[in-house]
């Protein structure tokens, strides 16, 4: 007897745009501590950089004792450390701003985490001292292009002042998830700025250069920029910390529910300290409870809770999930809201109907 | 020399479910008459069905003057027609709803077209011959299971009334663009329903039945019927034609623009007769020019349109779609509110700001 097909059902992401490839993981999919490379979503500026892997090499430069540039080789057969991070593109949850800002409209979904392996920078920068005019490091990727306001061309490059670049958990990854790092996300070597918007950990490395002064790439200087205003750049200041924030992940926004008994859940981060209590609310945020948090609390990661809700009565609920980090950090209401969209972290709303 | 990976960059569906699976389009790749069945929505109320090739026949009993049952053979060698279709899942566009309401929250990719070849209904209807009682014709699917407001099991079954089922252009499809039907399209057998909402167009048919009566299934009676009330079901009435409609297709939403000179493009549909007429507005709907439309306008079928627009002036603008159908119909700027969120088709809107 001959069988019919059976299909393969799976999630994918959500494409926004293609040229630069830009897509979200649907956030329900986010449900493992290391999530898997595919679901790991995808932000860039540019096209993917084309290198060819016999010529890569990672030079430190600039203002430095010695200069050097370090093989694969070399840096695979330094100290290592592993760490479980997320990264969060600052432009996460960007759709929810009102009033409304321009650019990549993300959902809740333009956040990831896994398990990256690599170098701490501090252990390479002994090999090469710092001059003591130090003040920045600039990160140079291999991806480059024009930007929608210049016709000049740009590499992706951002810097990160001394202090933040010499904290041990600040590496140059090679690995992710146990394997090499997947080419879409930095391979082979990715700066990854735990505790920072992703932005800061710039993919491709192509080359580290020491400054002494505030590096004013447009990645720096133009976007990711917090600008309070929308008619001009007064108050403004530099995107960095992660903030305290959290996401449902079940049930879905706009959900029918019949009667019953459901485990809503969903997972909560920040990028200082850890996070130390959810709430959650089912009648609009007039009442509150306390989530049970699934996990250890960690640094850089996320914690996953869950909250058991007997859900009988019918009607329309409006769910409500807040985070409280270590730091007295506590989602609020409203969100800050800035011109070009970045840090959202109001407390997360959904709608749902039990029917 | 060896090269490093070139990645692949391709767009996905976006994930809404998986159980069962429900999946749209990004709008920005429906940009061809005959959509790739890997960009065709998934719009499923049920696990993909399990049934052997072997056995399949197609049943039609019930008020005939002699039952039939067909084999895949003999459908193929029956006179066959030849039409390009759009399906458009009747909840495509819910997530514009204000106020918003409950269901999958399909955006505007709910919506497919493609070449169907079949064999016309009233062909097979002319071996069975139709007993003057009759009224409505049942199509059944293979798939079934629980619904949210019942412990019964339910097939998913669908009725026409006769006049709509005798209709040259309603076919038992058995390809889809050149090819046998995709599985999670509706394998081996589809009904295709020209010019009405996707739910008419039953996959995997199982069985068809000539009734005497109005069928009260629960994908009839309950599911796709307009409740213009949220409070009470007064004043229900079935969903069928497919409304006149457009969508934006580029620029996307809340897009950032250099200055310069664009193609505004998108398509726009009906299902009763054919699209006359397409409007844009850069100015929120103040003034309206006349698009051009890039291919002939055909009944069933989408008909692309574009517009030439100098964004010489920085600033934001409100982008507007409108469309007109040869019966007189033409899109509003309120959709028709309905407590299940069939049907949107108000004017499409989008935001962009040209800097």
């Amino acid at each position: 007897m001959k069988h019919f097909y059976q299909p393969e059902v799976k999630p994918y992401l959500i494409t926004k745009t293609l040229t630069p490839e830009n897509q979200e993981t649907p956030i329900q999919f986010l449900n493992s501590e290391m999530v898997d490379a595919k679901l790991f979503y995808r932000r860039n500026h540019f096209s993917y950089p084309h290198f060819t892997s016999s010529f890569y090499f990672l030079p430190i430069e600039g203002l430095v004792q010695t200069s050097k540039t370090f093989s694969l080789q070399e840096l695979y057969s330094l100290p290592s450390i592993t760490i479980k991070v997320i990264l969060e593109c600052s432009g996460d949850k960007r759709e929810l701003f009102q009033p409304k800002v321009f650019g990549e409209q993300w959902e809740k979904g333009a956040i990831s985490q896994g398990i990256w392996k690599g170098v701490s920078l501090r252990t390479l920068l002994k090999f090469t001292g710092l001059l003591h005019t130090a003040k920045e490091i600039v990160f140079e990727g291999y991806d480059y292009g024009e930007r929608p306001d210049s016709s000049q061309m740009f590499s992706f490059a951002r810097s990160l002042p001394i202090e933040k670049a010499l904290e041990p958990d600040t590496i140059i990854a090679y690995e992710y998830n146990n394997q090499p790092i997947p080419f879409k996300h930095g391979f082979p070597l990715r700066l990854i700025v735990p505790g920072w918007y992703a932005m800061a950990s710039v993919k491709w490395i192509k080359k580290i250069t020491v400054i002494d002064k505030e590096f004013k790439g447009p990645f720096q200087a133009v976007d990711y920029v917090y600008y309070p205003n929308k008619e001009n750049d007064k108050g403004k200041f530099p995107v960095t910390t992660i903030h305290v924030n959290s996401t449902i992940r079940y049930p879905l926004n706009r959900q029918l529910l019949p009667a019953g008994i459901y485990q809503i859940n969903g997972f909560a981060w920040t990028g200082k300290g850890i996070i130390t209590k959810v709430e959650l609310s089912i009648d609009d945020g007039q009442t509150w409870d306390i989530c049970q948090l699934t996990s250890k609390s960690e640094k850089y990661s996320w914690v996953p809770w869950i909250y058991k809700w007997k859900a009988l009565k019918k009607g329309e609920y409006t769910i409500k999930s807040k985070a409280t980090d270590s730091e007295g950090n506590v989602q609020r209401s409203e969100p800050f809201w800035n011109r070009k969209g970045y840090g959202y972290n109001a407390i997360d709303i959904i709608e749902v109907k039990v029917e």
